[in-house]
């Protein structure tokens, strides 16, 4: 049986990833239909009686005792999206695929068209369903737990907050120190004409050296970079979206997008066509996209190796530009309005900016027509700037055309993948050399040995804490910005 | 129900489209696994006991009373969908495919790489399947009668034999006047350098010009060119494959699918997610692309209106080229080894030759292994021409991928076609003229009023009879070849 819904979820997953890439729009509300047909469907089969007598059978201890740490996953992962599907009617999960459908298309005209009042009767009508969801779902402290859970699981926001509250402190302080150093780095390299045919052709090359497999794979174009799995580590395929006036937003999602698909490509292959195939969580999926984006992708050694690439399809723009050069560009500190373009300094607080309106918009009764002016304010106090416009500031991004409680495991992949780096690279005496050689396999195959392979077989904090050899802290990451940083900025000791 | 059907459908088509445009080769054997379930979950629908009864009660004549025909299609549809689900059991249509994804990557390589061993075990699997197929679904005269059923309702072996025979006739009869003739049609304005992005311009800007409408639709490149729609009017999506060296393949596939494809925009918006939307057999769909293609898309007055969009992408080569030329050259008889890219003369023979090698391979014991010297001994007989590889021979065509009983219908579509075509001139004294003058949008709602809106409603002979006021007969085509290509040859009169 659970073959047949890793099927159906097949289906579904291509019925989106076709939705962002070749859908005419035409097809939005027949397609709003189709999934919500299939969601119905994979419902349908979570909830049988069947399968709930199954699972008291598997639940003894003399049935568990021979179980591999992989069937306990299987069991676990079963149980979970049973408890999911029980619990949301099958009426309220269709419900929620139509919406999402209709929603996405016209988050997608009001981002065009810089029309916020398009988009918001459909955020509205998001919000009372995701509240429906959490009454149903049942939760301690706040209705956001609820949704939290789902793409965290064990995380609350109480949690959240606490891992948090360092990030904020540090990405702070360290905004502070740059700004009173006077100290400035020089991007203008990653600015010009990069037609956005040479930018794929990178994306392509970039992807391939990093051990990214284009025969279980594909690279598209979409409005919003993203991954898409299919149910297996067969299939994995990334989109980004080149601007032909600069050349790091591509390439950056190249090496991000490239981050997840490693994660889904690793997956050992007997997990295909199981609920324990794939990422564990959001948290983890993103700790891999931030690790090869950020701690290998702007690092300089990465680019001793790999600017070759760069030059190959930009020659006469990088003919004088070097590895440091280049760099330090990537990692220029600048408070934008775009959080896919941040750098890492400010990154986070674009996250908790959503962070906190998601929790205005679950658990207080804000008025959808004030949401842009919210965004605004926020984007004044936390990042001093104010976007122009909708499309630049609210419109930005696509997940609330789908719910909420996704946006805070961003920023928790950032604490795992600090923490799995830090132990990567304390495994490697010569970790800099290798990746100066253009060399990244040996990281590609550490972090599959150690955790791609696994699939969802343990839980994100125990999956962590057998990576790394302790549970998931946010010291690693404020050492590990605060050490970039002060290199890059040349920042006086504190 | 039925809708449910139509979305699991929708799913099926574009996991199969996906398979043709996007899906890497490394998915092939997991998306057997996909397209098997969804077939299995379909088929499961269409025999259960409860549909059973509710159409024994809609067989009443009390109950039908109140229907309109479009009732009557729809409980026609689905009683043809159960008869034929109960008769194939669940395991057999898995099984089928199951072959069919893994058959189709066989086929893809044994085309890249010139190998018909490596597409032959699939090949001989797939005879074997259809052989089952047959048996189970019964038949009078033929095993072969009975895929033929499928494709075209009603038609036989001895009726298709009937209907191809003034074809042949007229083929053979004319090829033998033009090369008595002597004379000859200079073609080679459409031999040269032709970009790819410069021709799937053009066929986009064709496409539009013939009414495809892009909100409901999309272009892209695949190794054969198709059209796909996803159970509604609202997404119907073409292909082509451009090849660099010539102009007229890829932009005669546009004309051709988009002809598929405004039959299925053309359905009644109200059929969406029913089984009688789209077109009503296969031979109805290519009277309608090969309408598009040959009898407007070939002739002098449509490039007297159109040429100016060929000029557009290709200034130079088109400079000194004007209608006349352009028309004649499209409508160069020689005879070539591939179907798709045959003349309109010799086209049927392709057939024919498919038509009786199908019939060799279902109906008696031939050696997979002979097929290719079966195929370059028929190709020597009817088009006196031997293929150099296999490539270019039996691998040429995707269509035994999947099996058997398609062929026929390409050419019964040009019989409806010419037709059709003949009763639409025939309601405008002035057609020439409006197509010369850039108009194709008459003849496009001439065809939607009479024949696309109504989708499956009148099976093929009674759609055809409405359109045009009397039953199929080859009679109109074998008078527009002849008088065609009298003109374009010269002939002198017989």
């Amino acid at each position: 049986m659970t073959g047949e819904v890793a099927d159906l979820r097949a289906a579904l997953s291509l019925l989106s990833w076709d939705q962002n890439t070749a859908m005419p729009e035409g097809a939005a509300r027949v397609r709003g239909e189709q999934l919500a047909t299939l969601q119905g469907l994979i419902h349908e089969r979570w909830t049988t009686q069947r399968l709930g007598e199954l699972l008291s059978e598997l639940a003894t201890p003399t049935q568990q005792a021979p179980f591999t740490d992989a069937d306990r996953a299987l069991v676990r992962e079963v149980n979970r999206e049973r408890a999911y599907a029980t619990r949301l009617p099958r009426g309220l999960v269709e419900e929620m695929a139509r919406v999402e459908a209709s929603s996405f298309e016209a988050w997608r005209k009001a981002r065009e068209t810089n029309d916020f009042a398009l988009f918001a009767p459909w955020l509205a009508r998001t919000i009372t369903l995701q509240r429906e969801v959490a009454d149903r779902l049942g939760f301690k402290a706040t209705r956001y737990d609820a949704l939290l859970d789902l793409y965290e699981p064990g995380l609350t926001s109480a949690r959240v907050d606490a891992l948090f509250a360092p990030v904020r402190e540090v990405s702070v302080r360290l905004r502070q120190r740059i700004e009173a150093s006077g100290h400035t780095v020089d991007a203008s390299c990653l600015t010009g004409a990069f037609p956005a045919e040479q930018q794929m052709q990178l994306a392509r090359d970039i992807l391939t050296r990093m051990g990214y497999d284009f025969t279980r794979g594909g690279l598209s174009i979409s409005p919003h970079p993203f991954t898409t799995d299919f149910g297996s580590p067969f299939d994995v395929r990334v989109t980004v979206h080149p601007h032909e006036d600069m050349i790091d937003d591509a390439l950056m999602a190249a090496l991000h997008e490239g981050g997840h698909a490693l994660y889904e490509q690793g997956s050992a292959p007997q997990l295909a066509r199981t609920p324990v195939v794939g990422g564990v969580s959001m948290g983890a999926h993103e700790s891999q996209s931030r690790l090869w984006e950020n701690e290998i992708g702007r690092s300089e050694p990465f680019w001793r190796g790999n600017l070759a690439a760069v030059r190959a399809v930009f020659p006469s723009q990088f003919a004088n530009v070097d590895a440091a050069t280049f760099s330090r560009a990537l990692n220029k500190v600048s408070p934008g309005l775009i959080r896919i373009a941040a750098d890492e300094v400010t990154y986070n607080l674009h996250i908790i900016i959503r962070y906190e309106m998601e929790q205005a918009m679950v658990n207080t009764s804000v008025a959808v027509e004030s949401l842009p002016r919210l965004w605004n304010e926020k984007y004044q106090a936390y990042l001093g700037i104010m976007p122009p416009t909708d499309s630049e500031g609210i419109l930005q991004d696509v997940h609330w055309s789908s719910g909420f409680g996704y946006f805070p495991t961003y920023t928790l992949g950032n604490l795992y993948g600090a923490q799995i780096y830090a132990a990567m690279r304390a495994s490697y005496a010569d970790f800099d050399e290798r990746l100066a050689s253009g060399d990244s396999a040996f990281a590609l195959n550490w972090l599959r040995e150690r955790m791609y392979r696994w699939g969802k077989t343990y839980l994100p904090e125990e999956l962590v804490e057998r990576v790394t050899g302790e549970p998931p802290s946010p010291a690693y990451f404020v050492e590990y910005l605060t050490r970039k940083f002060e290199q890059v900025y040349d920042l006086p000791a504190e």
